[in-house]
């Protein structure tokens, strides 16, 4: 059985944007040499998240962005002093980590699914660790 | 080590509905041989999910999606053309993968749990990789 | 391979409440003896959920806790007769999963990161399955 971690840095620009990672995990994924197993990308911050969704249209990610900035507005009233309360809970709604398939050494992923890293309180350099185990 | 791979196929038949995919997971456990190690469900579309939620009262299911229309309303104005942006949406907040435990040759859940693959905007074919790893 | 399963009992005292889990999954990676590899806490019920968020100011927290009390009222009108329908769905939200890193015997998380039991039900005796895969 193979472990491979690798730390993967990414560079935002903006408050709150998304960033697409796939083509870095599947780098990731070819470098472990692993054939068939999992891959699991975990974020190493409390106010961004990882999740899978559309590469093709991106207003498929302003939407998402648009609409978690109205579930969980930034100006509302929060207990927390440091002005990102918001980024923390939607941290939680999106989750943090991700779990994927590798399959013949390519990481298992749709036709239009795409692996996005999400800054709710950027711009920052962020971390993630990819973890790939298998045979 | 054992990886085992199965794909999932899942036939919906209106445009928002849960499917039970519990005995199908168990099978897929039973097939692979592994005796203790981790199970991985992963949904290869962005405008589908999957989670683990009450197998008892059929309600718990009907309200889940129900307040989810009202967090996401599918009417709200999108940029995204394709009039399933709030489906997107949803399968971010479900999230589209999840991970459990396989103890003693079996999927380990609650009494009360079942695995739920969720469509948001059925009706479609639909399809998932169920990875088991372990010994 | 190493597959190690340990049961982590959690007495939660109040309605609602998240509870620190980090120090006993960090203790539950040193029992496992694994050095590289990942581990999944899986929680067994459908009130409740488990997510990575900060773990220095208590009022994040409590900020999350109120906020998920916004988007999924308690006294909505729900399908499901027990009065619990709101947990169900936030247990939905915030994921009843999680999956993290194991490197060099340690579970890696960011420098503001713990691993939260959330009980949207309680109080309770509440269980989940931690499941540590590696060499």
């Amino acid at each position: 059985m193979a472990v491979h971690h690798e730390t993967l840095t990414v560079e935002t620009r903006t408050k709150v944007s998304t960033i697409d990672i796939t083509a870095r995990l599947r780098a990731a994924v070819t470098r472990s040499k692993v054939t068939n197993g999992i891959c699991v990308v975990a974020v190493q911050h409390t106010t961004a998240g990882v999740f899978v969704n559309e590469n093709a249209d991106p207003a498929v990610q302003k939407d998402l962005l648009s609409h978690l900035g109205k579930l969980v507005p930034r100006d509302e009233e929060f207990a927390h002093a440091e002005g990102n309360a918001d980024a923390h809970i939607k941290s939680v709604l999106t989750g943090n980590d991700v779990s994927l398939a590798i399959r013949d050494g390519e990481l298992v992923l749709g036709r239009w699914q795409g692996v996005y890293f999400a800054d709710f309180d950027g711009p920052r350099e962020r971390h993630a660790i990819v973890t790939v185990i298998g045979d």
